[in-house]
């Protein structure tokens, strides 16, 4: 932790106008005591907003010309994928010393988004232990307790008495200064977790107390591999800053804190947000190469023209009502349209009960009937307004009848296939944030589009005076 | 904080299949004991799912069963908008003993979140000092310091000995039990924050010193009113696990967490996904009155349709050359979706990068170059794939020269607008999550049936044979 008096309160953003500017100059002149200074002006954002706007040769001589701890600090303050694109720029010596400086789950992050080659690259030549530990790290998936824990911990074993911890603390202040210090961790001589000291209980004891008769013992763990959700249920119902990860045997692996679970919830919700805008082949900057983002979002959107060009087939096979009566074309994307709004509120609501545990993927019917009370009443709503302007616009009764029964019908389908598609996903194991979207929109454009076509063929007579 | 020892690990979830009805069973028998014993084997999950699925007369009966601080833990595990809910259903004492026992921001929170006739019966009945500072708390914003700091905190005075403080702890325990005790803070006889005091530093120092010697000065803090954006910001760049708020006079007020500050960025993600899908008029779970889920949705629909219709304009003015060339209506409602698509991929994009600070909004010449180009890779690829899909369906070239050039041309001007209007509507002062869809969709409506619709006219000629 540091020091909160060697600290200055952070500038006001945009602060500095253009500060790639200057920091593009002093990349260049290599002054590498201004270049920190400059830097440490900056507000964390515009850091990372200057580094962001460097051309890479620029990049590297930033980082280069940076300590290697300051270095981390900037790597630090980008955005992951940003990070893992300026360690990838540098030689893997200059590389492995900024990466070394990193927070133990900070450097699995990063180097778990190199190349595995680039990776290797820069493992090879970090200290031999750090290496082991990284590489240990880096195996876990993100979201598992072992991907988000770090290693930096208070260790200590059941012998030590609060002398032994208070002189081991004052004699490495330097190591233990980014440690979280409020619980030590006692472990007997396998590595085996044994107990739990709050550090503050040390105040209210004797010097020569054993920790073996201080700790908690049988403390709350949990395993290398439990899955982000049922950390986040942990951390929700207990008001544990950090709780200890152990793997199979017990032996104590890194400390999870709660900070770690936030950060990923608060990333899921974003992907989740990115995901149902069409961003779903990852992360997109517009500091990347072009043709990345082009070919990204071009995977999707072909999904998407497909399934548009289905849906546009029952268009096709009315054409000959549509001839007769062609100011049906004029309502056919309001209706498809419409339905992909009505559709969407109902798809957003699940997938917010779903993350809040307030509706189980089995509960179909649950889901649907909470669901067609609500597109009855708005469908019956919008299906009046578009009939009155079909009447307006049109003159006759039957197309206002034939567009308001349409648009009140399929907004009924919408909210309902809306509200039910999430939770089939997420039963299935599918990603409902992907692919709840484009299904609902092409199911909804063919019943839209049946809907009023189907309609009309049946009132042609009426429709054509 | 709560002892570790004290807790079991938490149930998997799903482990008890319909929680609700062995709850509303034992609301009904009334026994406080198994009610207690039954809830604590739930996981937090489960127990608002539980809660949220009984009736209000049962809902009602669990709560007042319960101690009041079991009844706190209950409503603490609730999300916001239900925890409210659950209160108003009380009488005001029952409600206010409930509420007593919550951590201060969560008590700011809940009385927020009612009428304001039935926050103040609750508080006209509380404690009159915890009343004061609830009253406090709650007349901040939730996104400033203010409304997410807590009250609960360490706070002793610079003449104060390191003993003082080890027997005030010592013998308040269960006062302290829920504080964050990591920090002491020292303010002065009339409240001004003059200090920090890292407890652990205690344990290295003879008990007769003084704090006054002790402690950090000149602490870092902030003011009550900072908003949510520079908060995030600070806790971005500095190591802090929280920092002591004071009012424009330097008093002591309050310590926001950084646990707090991530819990609202959460919020706000998760709110920027809810309102791209048209859950705008504030947090819909399907557990709320029908009309209120329907009257909510129908207010954003309605705008919507009534761009929608507005777009549908362009298709109305050349009905004629649709009446000579139906097949062109097969393929609006591509355009119309796919340039959707397209656009709400630049919108998304523009969001996230608004959200790390990697473009400023004044910055939209820049943002539309990087979308401009993506647009000419991607909207060339789909404007291929449609012509030939329309040369296949019809047989005539200049039809498939149509739809691609249109599809080609929009898809430019959906990723364009998508890219631009978040950072317009942000520099205005709107909000891009809310906003960017209708704008987008509607505009790039207008624009793709034009392109259409005014191309085939021009080659009218060649389009019927």
């Amino acid at each position: 932790m540091t020091d909160p008096t060697d600290l200055e309160l952070v500038d006001e953003p945009g602060s500095s106008d253009r500060p790639w500017e200057e920091l593009s100059r002093l990349a260049e002149q290599g002054d590498a005591d201004h270049l920190e200074e400059f830097l440490s002006e900056l507000s964390t954002a515009d850091q990372a907003l200057a580094l962001s706007r460097l051309d890479d040769s620029h990049r590297v001589q930033v980082l280069e010309r940076l300590d290697a701890d300051d270095a981390a600090d900037l790597i630090g303050a980008l955005p992951e994928i940003q990070a893992a694109e300026a360690i990838a720029l540098l030689q893997p010596d200059t590389a492995a010393a900024i990466v070394n400086e990193l927070p133990s789950d900070e450097q699995a992050d990063v180097l778990g988004d190199l190349s595995n080659q680039q990776a290797e690259a820069i493992l090879d030549v970090m200290p031999a232990l750090e290496a082991v530990a990284v590489r240990e790290l880096a195996a876990y998936d993100d979201n598992v307790a072992g991907g988000l824990m770090v290693l930096e911990m208070l260790r200590f074993t059941p012998e030590m008495t609060v002398s032994d911890v208070i002189s081991e603390l004052n004699s490495n202040l330097d190591v233990y200064s980014d440690f979280d210090i409020r619980y030590a961790y006692v472990c007997d001589s396998e590595g085996l977790l044994v107990g739990v000291l709050p550090m503050q209980n040390l105040l209210f004891v004797k010097r020569s107390s054993r920790l073996s008769d201080l700790m908690i013992t049988n403390p709350i763990s949990v395993r290398d591999t439990t899955p982000l959700a049922e950390l986040s249920a942990l951390f929700d119902s207990h008001n544990f800053l950090g709780v200890p990860v152990v793997d199979q045997d017990g032996r104590l692996k890194g400390i999870l804190h709660r900070e770690a679970v936030n950060y990923e919830e608060t990333r899921a919700a974003e992907n989740d947000y990115l995901k149902s805008q069409g961003i779903v082949g990852g992360e997109e900057l517009r500091s990347m190469p072009l043709w990345l983002r082009a070919r990204r979002r071009l995977s999707w959107l072909s999904i998407n023209i497909l399934l548009n060009i289905g849906a546009a087939g029952v268009i096709a096979y009315f054409q000959e009502t549509l001839q007769e009566v062609i100011a049906l074309a004029v309502f056919l994307p309001i209706i498809s349209d419409m339905s992909g709004c009505s559709g969407n509120q109902a798809v957003a609501v699940s997938m917010r009960e779903l993350s809040l545990g307030l509706v189980r993927p089995s509960e179909v019917f649950r889901v649907w009937w909470k669901e067609v009370t609500v597109g009855l009443i708005n469908g019956f709503a919008l299906g009046v307004l578009v009939a009155i302007v079909a009447v307006i616009f049109n003159g006759n009764g039957y197309l206002g009848l034939v567009v308001g029964i349409a648009l009140f019908a399929n907004t009924v389908v919408a909210v309902s296939i809306g509200g039910v598609v999430p939770l089939v996903l997420k039963r299935y194991g599918f990603d409902p944030a992907v692919a709840s979207g484009p299904l609902l929109t092409t199911v909804t454009d063919m019943c839209g589009f049946f809907f009023v076509l189907g309609l009309a063929t049946l009132l042609l007579s009426r429709l054509v005076v």
